[in-house]
């Protein structure tokens, strides 16, 4: 469903072309300093416009339609929306019947009986996680000292930073083809001991929140991937001081899905922007046949680079609630 | 919290050398036939005893203590129990004083003031995968024609099978140290549309789920980490008939978080065992400085071994909860 | 929290004097028609402007910010929201220093450490009501043919109708004093078998959502309290055909917290409204000694008058979660 | 579902004569002091045996399966079960031909196919409170200072104690008929403040776990339904000091959802009980008309008098949760 956590719950709503899409908090505490200009900043770096995403820009000016009085949180459920304003909805209609390669066309078409809004991917768009962000906004406020930080380490194949990918993304913008990445983040300052066994691991609730990321193909903390080729020798961590420190960090900042008192630490993996402006083949239903599909629009050549602000969002969600039990 | 699921609800229980370990699993459908002897296939490839897992092996003797009447479910919460009778809780104590390297002792024993249960990794421990795996028999038989197919592809690094990792268990064995290995796991037969927006994906489901099994410490679907190397063009997949084929099944069988009619796969790390017999630097709470811990007994050079059967059960609770609903 | 269901889900936000009060509903199938002006009728019900309500008309003109396209639901989360236009916020925080007899104020204040929004009630008002009845709407078209009927029964301990109560609520409007009143509840056409035992029984979940309304004191099924003095032989109702028909419904269409077939009869009370115009007693916290406090302002002399709609949108609203499941 | 508690949470299972039943509770603080013996005073409470009860006395010993290490609770999941020794399971297949006036045999076996435990009632049974006792414990232990107390009130309609409804229990006893009674319940200790809006009030989860008990007819807080029947200026509570305190506490403690620092009081309305000695008519699915049935077997006459202990039990358990968000 579109709610998440247990004592900091988000309930997400909205469609990328409808009226607005928005987000509720439950369990905000009362009396943390809020405002609508509070958001701008990560909302920021979300937003489009940088080489390598959509040459569209939408206005994505919050609204604070409850919890927030005097400039403080009220204790009663926050919810902030987004109206859509400038959406130009071309012919969706199409993708009905032409679902589009890598797109919930098909799949979402199967499940609501193609009465789903299909504008723009409708609720199942990128935008989504514009109030993602907000709730992230709020979260980081909620957790305090503890400091969420994720960056892009990774762009089609290419480690390092804007430099040394900006040829990949030229020539992915010249071919009319997209890129993937890798998103690194970092929960600094969680005390030991928080998170829940068995199910409520601190890997899996942030997994959970990531994935639900649209675009996502792969979640790894610590060593990740790579530990499973390492020897116990290499990847045990010795602990070396009384707060629990740990000499590598291997684990992640998890041990038995408890936070061990060491940075948290997992990896990303995005997957290239699925419309292309590259011609594709997809079925077509009305032939009943494949067919060739050209995606009309602008759209981001990578838009990975625009999420290490979502997957924050989403670390600090799980903190915000883990923290709050 | 240690309980999973919203339709299919399973509340996991038990300590690794308390009287007993088990799982109440609530939402099953009334009528399915089950027995005690139904849970001894999967059972028996969790066990040890193979090369390269412990040679102690264990009693895992099911006993259903309620929702099963004249040899068919009621409907009813079914509950089914395993004693723990061969348990020789050696000086677990020293584990508080020195907590072990890759083990939850010290996490769990800031969170719960060192009240927790600490023989065997207590609720910790890899033997709450028992019970798991029962709750997958179940989820199995709900599920139906749906099949669920995890392996073992890659042990201390090498991929292929029992005779190309041979070589390493057996170094491995002779260093007293351990080894990490890769699951992958295929869904067939689900169908499409089957998964819910936004927070409950496919994927988010069976990330938390699988991130729940101690060791694990990176899940992928499809392309997984390599589609950030992809470009779009290569990694979009064309739909090639009408009921959503995709050629190539890059996105795993999800797309958008619902399950596009293809094979759910997706790939599990799990980490090298952390009690290895080579003596390990760990802090010493007792003298303040850093000392050196050997760990007794006898353990799993490679746990991974036995963990396709509860990486299935895990897949097998998430699609018996989503196709449930 | 603010949220209930579990498969139909309803998310409550707003404060009486913010910008907005609203809902979201998850779990809302795809392909129900629906608009603003289906929400018309139940809301002018629950309107005030009658004898022994507010004289002070607010604007309730619902807006669907999601979850509806092309005059159908999407199977997305379908938001509903209320701007609050014609609030006057006289000085309500006296309220927090001389709290209101029978209202949240001093309880809240405690629980949100004054951080909560005092005016009109702030989270606390019946105004949110409205949006709960919003949900209501939307619930009665998920469970089709299932028929809910709410009525007042009784006002100020006389039962009848409107000729019979006329005089004490004249009464009650000249002394600046209050009424209460009982609302009985009727759903017709819930299958046998509808229920979850053993805390999601049919009674167990109306009446969570019932009690959420402000100022119920009493739930009861059936024959209710008065089935406490009964004998058995009198209580027990034959079942007189072979679709569970019972004689006297003296259970309330539950049994075992399951639906039994027959109309599920259930009755609440309501206090009277606890804003009267007569001058109070309460604790001056400013003064630390009792004081006399007069609330300004113009309140339903009954608002018992206006909840029939909201206990059918409760009772809607349970009835689409448990029939959803 | 059988699960009931966000931050507390039990999970119930099992069924009258099936091996056992038992109880999950999850979220139990570590350290607290817990043994087999605890568990006796509040057993013998619910015991048969009285003058009223059935003279059948059930071997009702917990067995403490998990959670529990060197005398103290672990942090981990505490799960008790009691083996169902002395069945006698008569003929319980006729209730599925002719269903028990009173009882769940007809939902049920709608609900579950007939696959349903017959057996005592199977998951219907009363027996079920067994364990919600035990989990009242535990709470009790929880909610520490908090004091939880509940008591008979009226038998037959006869208000007082055990010797003014002697006669009446002595005549239905005769009759071979069966009696209802109230249970009044009353929690001292609560810090203003507990309790979450909208859908969390206090009376919405109390009376939620109440309803769950077998037979609860009506549940009410303070003045309960008389409050319908009182004028504001009777039923508004001035506050008296600065803690909160109410001269009559007609609010039963409770205003706006939130605890209000004074006792939380609440009434509990039971049915007579359903089994009687006397024959009674239900419908026979075998001829297809109404037939007479005879309940074999020994039952309480009032099973009320069993009850309080049970009341208190999840009143308990539902503090416990609260106070521990």
């Amino acid at each position: 469903m579109n709610s998440f956590g247990q004592k900091f719950r988000v309930s997400l709503f909205g469609e990328s072309h409808g009226r607005a899409i928005g987000i509720v908090m439950d369990g905000v505490p009362a009396g943390i300093p809020l405002s609508e200009q509070d958001f701008t900043e990560d909302i920021l770096r979300r937003k489009s416009g940088a080489k390598g995403t959509t040459p569209r820009i939408e206005d994505d000016k919050p609204e604070i339609l409850s919890g927030v009085f005097g400039g403080k949180t009220t204790g009663a459920p926050l919810t902030v929306v987004f109206r859509n304003n400038n959406t130009k909805s071309s012919d969706y209609e199409i993708f009905k019947v032409m679902p589009r390669p890598g797109h919930a066309d098909f799949a979402a078409g199967v499940k609501w009986e193609n009465f789903n809004d299909p504008r723009g991917g409708g609720h199942f768009s990128g935008r989504l996680t514009l109030p993602v962000v907000a709730a992230g906004v709020v979260a980081k406020k909620i957790i305090g000292d503890v400091c969420v930080n994720a960056r892009l380490v990774e762009v089609g194949g290419v480690s390092g930073g804007e430099e040394q990918w900006r040829d990949v993304l030229d020539q992915a913008i010249k071919d009319g083809d997209s890129l993937g990445g890798i998103v690194e983040c970092s929960i600094d300052g969680v005390p030991a001991g928080v998170g829940e066994p068995f199910f409520d691991s601190v890997e899996s609730l942030i997994s959970h929140a990531v994935f639900s990321i649209p675009g996502v193909r792969g979640v790894e903390f610590g060593d990740g991937f790579y530990a499973a080729r390492m020897k116990g020798s290499e990847h045990n961590d010795p602990i070396i001081s009384d707060s629990g420190e740990c000499g590598k960090n291997g684990a992640g900042g998890v041990n038995g899905g408890l936070a061990n008192g060491n940075p948290i630490v997992f990896r990303v993996a995005f997957k290239p922007t699925s419309s292309i402006r590259k011609p594709q083949q997809t079925y077509d239903f009305a032939t009943g046949s494949i067919g060739t599909l050209e995606i009309p629009g602008r759209h981001d050549v990578c838009f990975a680079l625009r999420t290490p602000v979502v997957v924050e969002a989403m670390a600090a969600t799980v903190m915000a609630d883990l923290m709050s039990r």
